[in-house]
C-alpha cells in the first residue's frame, strides 16, 4: 500500500515526520525567495513551504506551478511559529518544508475558482462538471449521500432486510408516468421500458417469500421537468411481508430518527404526527405540507354563505368552497401594486382572481368590503383571527382550485416575510389518501398512488360501485413541505386486485394482458405486505440544507433533459436505427 | 413492532412460550385426529399440530389448508417426545400446539414443488420465477448476494471510498460493445444510450477530486447473448487516484481474501499468482485460464520444424505455430469414434482439423505417425511428457486458432475426466495485455479493454509507430478460469490520449465530437488514476457453487433477452412511438 500521507489529517503530533503528499494547489503565494503552497486532497488542506535552504531544485519547480496543478511532494513537518499559525484550517498549527517536488499534470486557468460560494452560471457549472465537484460545498454533499446511503443500509440490515436488485429493462405498462422506452434489437418493433420504479417486481419477491426486501435503485421518469424532478432518480425502496401499516410506519421513523441523529446531531421525536389527505388539503391546501409555519387556510363556508358577494356565492352554491388566509401584520408590508400582482401568481393554480381585504381600526377596507355586513364583517374577522393591520386573502372556487392557489400564497408568504424555521426538521404522515381521481383528460379514474394500493377494509364494499369515496391504506411521508416518499398496503388477492382494474377502466382482456402474470401470481400463496419509496435525492437535499436537486446528483440533467458535459442525447448513426429497426419521423410526417 | 415470532429461530429454550407465526405451509400430514404442517417463513421451519383437544375449530380451519397456503398462528411452543425429534431441521425438538389459525391466503396447485431440486425447465421456472425463487437454493444464493455486496460495501467505507451514483441516461458511444439505446422526446431524433460501464464518468469523478470511488452498478451490453453473458450486468466499480497498479492489485486481493474467508469459511493466499497474457495464451489457450488443473499446451516449434507433415510445415513457414496437448492415459478413455467427433469441436474456434497419435509400447501410432521419424518420434514423446497409454492432440495453424481450439479442447477434457478440483478456488492476475488489437471487420485497431487504458510507460513510444507491440498497464482478475473482472491504470494526460484515440484511427475532428469533453477535462489538474470492475453476477455464481448466470439475478432474461414472467419487451402503443418521434421500419422497407 502506498506511503502517501492525508494532507487534512496532519497534526502536530507528527512534527518532525517525513510525509509523501499528493494532491492539488489550492493557493499560492510567491514571496520570491520563499513559496507557499497550499495543498488539497480529499481530507483537507496543509501548506507547503519551498526554500533555497531546503531545496533549491524544488524551489525552481515550483515556480512554475499554478492553481490546480496536481503535484506530489515529500518534506517534513514542521511546527509553525505562534504568530503564523492558521485557525481556519485544520492543519494550521503545522506546515510541510519541501525536500522533493513532481508536477504530476497542469492545469489551465479555471472558468471559475474553486470555492464553496461560486457566481458561475449553472449551466457553466454543469458544462465543467468535473470541475464544480471539486468545490468544498459539492464535496460535503456527496459526503452527506454517502453518509446517508450508508447507515439506510446499515439500519434495513440489522432489521433483516434483504438487498434483492431488480431489473431495469422491463415491461411498459399503461398506467402511471410516461415511460422511458428501449427499442429490443432481437425483438423487432418491440420495446423494454426503463422502470418507474420496482413496485411489480417488488410485491412478486414477496410471493417468493424474501419477506424483507430493499434496494436503492434508479428510477425513470419521462415527464416534463420542474426544478425539482430528474428524468433519472434514486429510490429507497422497501418492501416486507406480515407487516401492518403500524409496523410499518414505526420502522420507517425508527430510520428517518437515527439518520438525523447521524448527519444533522438532532433528536427528533416519534411517533411522527399523522394527518389526513382530507385534513392536510382543508387546513394547508396541500397533500405536503409545510408544518414548520402556521398560517392555516380558514374555512369561510360558514361566515360568508349570506354575503352578497356574487364570487363567493357562486363557489358555495355550485359545490365549491370559500377559504381564506391571514396575513397577519401585511397591510404594511404589501404595497395596493404587489397586492395585485398577486392575482397573477394564484391565476397559474386555476384560480379567476385574488379576493382580499385590509383590517383597520375602523373595520375592513378593499374592493369587496362593501359585500359585507357589519354582522358579517365582525364573524369573518373573528372566524379569522383578524386584527387591525392584518391582510386578509380569499379563494372562492372549486375546492382544488383553492387548495391549490391559496396553498401555494400561504407558502410564498411564508418564505417572503422569513415566517419558516430553517432549522426545524418536520416530519408528519399524510394518511387515508383517496385511492383513485377522475382523469378529465382520461375520461376514467386513475389510480392516486398505483393499481396496486389496498383499499382500507372498511371502504372496500364501495370500490365497485363509488371508487371516488375509497380511501387507500396509503401513507406519505412529508419533510419541511416536500414529500420525502410514499408508502402502502398492497393488494394481496385476486379478486380485489380484478375489482381494482375494473374500478380503473381496464376490460378483464386488458387487466389480463398487462398484469395477468400478478394476477396469477396472486393464487399461489401471496401474503399479505406492504412497502414504501423514500426519494434519496430530496432526502440528501433536505439533509444537505440545498434547495437544488440537481447539487444531489453527481451528473444531472438540465430541465429539459440534457446532460451539458457529455451532450446528451445526440443523434446516432444510420446503422445503429437500422439494428434497431427503427425511423425518426420528420416533423411534417408526423403531423400528417 | 410485530410481535411475532421467526419460525426458524424456535428452540428449546423457549418451551411454554405462547407464540405468534406467519409464513408458508411446506407440508401438511393428515391423521385424522391430528393434523401435522411444516411452517416456514424465511429463518426456516418448525412443526405445528392441530388436535381436537387443543382447539376444534382450528383443527376444522387445518383441515382444508394446502401446501403453500399463507397462514397466521397462535399456539404454545412444546418439547417432543424423544422419539419424535427430526434432526433434520434446527427446530426439529419443539413442534407448536396451535390454539388458533387463520388462513390469509389460498394457493393452487404448483407447477413445481418448493424443493432444492427441481427437475422444471428453466423456461418453466423462468415464467413462474416467484415460485422458483421459494426453492431453498434460490434463497440461499441470494443471501450470498446480499452478503458479499454488503461485505463489499464495508470493506470499501473502511478504505474510505465513497458511494457516488453515476447516470443511467448517458451518451452513445462508438466504442466498445452495442449500446442499448433510448429514445428523447424532448429532443427529437436524438438518443441516450444505456451505459456499457460509468467508465467516463468515473474517471471525471477522479479529475473532481473525489479519489476514491465506487459503486455497485447496473451495465448493459446489447450483444448476442452467451449462457454466462446477460443484456444487464451488474458490476463492482472501482476508481482510485494516486494510487498505482500495486496499490490497488493489493487491495483487490485483501477484498477478495474477505470475501472468501466470510462466504466460503476459507483461507487464500496473497500475492495472487501473475501470468502475462502472452504466457497465459502460450500455456494454457486462453486469457482466463483455469489453473485448478495442468494439462498445459506445449510449444513443438523446435520438435516439428523438421518434420514432413504438411500441416504443421505450412503452419510454421506461415508465422502461425504448433502445439500439442496431452491427455494422460487417454488412448484408452476415448474412442476412434469420440477422437474423430473432436474435430467438429475445434473447428468451431476456427481450427481446420485435429491431428492426434497414441502412444504406445512401441511407438507412436495412428494417421500421422508415418511422418515422423524415428528420431523427432522421441524428441516429440520427450517433450510432451508422453508415455504408453497417452492420447496426444495437435494444433498447427495461426497463433490464435491454437490458442482458442487447444485451449477449448483442455477445458473440455478437464470437464469430461474430471481433472478439476472443484474445491478450489483460484486466483489469478493476467498482465501485460497487448493495448489494441487489429479488427478485421474495422479494419483497423480497436482497444483491448478500452480506449482509456495507459500504455505501459516502457512501450509508450511505440503508440504511433507500431501500437500492436504496446502492452497496456492492465490487467485482468481470473478465478476458476472465470475473468471475475478487468481493470487499468488511465490515460490522464491529453498530449498520449489523443494519440491513443489516432491510433485508433480517429481524425482530430472525431475524437474532439465524442469526447471533446473529456480531453479538456485532463487540462484541469487531472491526477494520475486507475481502476478495477468485477462483475458480480459472475462472482455469486462462483461463491455459490452454481453454473447458471440466471440463477444469481432474481429476474433474468432469456438467451433472446425476453423476461418470460412479464412478457418484456413488448409492442407499445401508436401514441408512445408518435412521441418520441419514431416509426418501426417494416422488414421489406429495411432491406430496401
Amino acid at each position: 500500500m502506498s506511503v502517501r500521507t492525508d494532507a487534512g489529517l496532519i497534526h502536530e503530533g507528527m512534527v518532525g515526520e517525513t510525509v509523501f503528499l499528493s494532491g492539488w494547489v489550492q493557493r499560492r503565494r510567491d514571496l520570491g525567495q520563499v513559496i507557499f503552497l497550499d495543498l488539497r486532497d480529499r481530507t483537507g488542506l496543509v501548506q507547503i513551504v519551498f526554500s533555497p535552504e531546503k531545496n533549491q531544485e524544488a524551489l525552481e519547480i515550483a515556480e512554475k506551478v499554478r492553481n490546480e496543478y496536481v503535484i506530489e511532494v515529500k518534506g517534513t513537518v514542521v511546527a509553525r511559529n505562534e504568530n503564523t499559525i492558521n485557525t481556519k484550517i485544520a492543519t494550521g498549527k503545522v506546515e510541510i518544508h519541501v525536500e522533493h517536488l513532481t508536477i504530476l499534470n497542469a492545469s489551465k486557468s479555471l472558468p471559475f475558482q474553486i470555492e464553496a460560494n461560486t457566481d458561475a452560471s449553472e449551466d457553466i457549472r454543469l458544462k465543467y462538471r468535473y470541475l464544480d465537484l471539486r468545490r468544498p460545498d459539492m464535496q460535503e454533499t456527496f459526503k452527506v449521500r454517502h453518509q446517508t446511503t450508508k447507515l439506510i443500509r446499515h439500519f434495513l440490515d440489522e432489521q433483516a432486510f434483504m438487498e434483492i436488485e431488480t431489473p431495469m429493462l422491463t415491461k411498459s405498462t399503461p398506467e402511471g408516468a410516461r415511460d422511458y422506452l428501449v427499442p429490443s434489437r432481437v425483438h423487432p418493433g418491440e420495446f423494454y421500458a426503463l422502470p418507474q420504479s420496482p413496485q411489480i417486481f417488488k410485491q412478486l419477491l414477496m410471493v417468493s417469500g424474501f419477506e424483507r426486501y430493499y434496494q436503492i435503485v434508479r428510477c425513470f421518469r419521462d415527464e416534463d421537468l420542474r426544478a425539482d424532478r430528474q428524468p433519472e432518480f434514486t429510490q429507497i425502496d422497501i418492501e416486507t411481508s406480515f407487516m401492518d401499516k403500524e409496523d410499518l410506519l414505526a420502522m420507517t421513523e425508527k430510520m428517518m430518527v437515527q439518520i438525523m441523529k447521524e448527519i444533522k446531531g438532532l433528536e427528533t421525536s416519534t411517533p411522527f404526527p399523522r394527518i389526513t389527505y382530507d385534513e392536510a388539503m382543508n387546513r394547508y391546501g396541500s397533500d405536503k405540507p409545510d408544518t414548520r409555519f402556521g398560517m392555516e387556510l380558514i374555512d369561510l363556508e360558514e361566515v360568508v354563505k349570506d354575503t352578497d358577494f356574487k364570487v363567493f356565492k357562486t363557489a358555495l352554491t355550485t359545490g365549491g368552497t370559500v377559504k381564506g388566509l391571514n396575513l397577519v401584520g401585511g397591510a404594511e408590508q404589501l404595497s395596493r401594486k404587489e397586492i395585485d400582482s398577486l392575482t397573477d401568481f394564484v391565476k397559474q393554480y386555476g384560480a379567476k382572481g385574488l379576493a382580499w381585504l385590509k383590517v383597520e381600526d375602523e373595520g375592513l377596507k378593499g374592493p369587496i368590503a362593501k359585500f359585507f355586513t357589519e354582522e358579517q364583517s365582525l364573524s369573518l374577522r373573528e372566524k379569522m383571527e383578524a386584527k387591525s393591520g392584518d391582510l386578509l386573502f380569499f379563494g372562492a372556487d372549486k375546492k382544488e382550485v383553492v387548495w391549490d392557489s391559496l396553498g401555494a400564497l400561504r407558502l410564498k408568504f411564508g418564505k417572503q416575510f422569513e415566517l419558516i424555521d430553517e432549522t426545524k426538521f418536520n416530519f408528519l404522515w399524510v394518511v387515508d389518501f383517496p385511492l383513485v381521481e377522475f382523469d378529465e383528460e382520461a375520461k376514467r379514474y386513475v389510480a392516486l398512488h398505483h393499481p396496486f394500493t389496498s383499499p382500507k377494509k372498511e371502504d372496500l364494499a364501495q370500490l365497485e360501485t363509488e371508487p371516488a369515496q375509497v380511501r387507500a391504506e396509503a401513507y406519505d411521508l412529508v419533510l419541511n413541505g416536500y414529500e420525502l416518499g410514499g408508502g402502502s398496503q398492497r393488494i394481496y388477492k385476486r379478486d380485489i386486485q380484478e375489482k381494482m382494474f375494473a374500478a380503473l377502466g381496464f376490460t378483464k382482456e386488458a387487466a389480463t394482458e398487462e398484469f395477468g402474470f400478478l394476477l396469477e401470481a396472486f393464487e399461489y400463496g401471496t401474503p399479505p405486505h406492504g412497502g414504501i419509496a423514500l426519494g434519496l435525492d430530496r432526502l440528501v437535499m433536505l439533509l444537505s440544507g440545498r434547495t437544488n436537486l440537481r447539487d444531489t446528483i453527481a451528473f444531472p440533467k438540465t430541465a429539459s433533459a440534457s446532460d451539458l458535459l457529455t451532450n446528451a442525447p445526440s443523434t446516432v448513426s444510420l446503422e445503429q436505427l437500422l439494428d434497431l429497426n427503427l425511423s425518426v419521423i420528420a416533423k411534417k410526417q408526423k403531423e400528417a
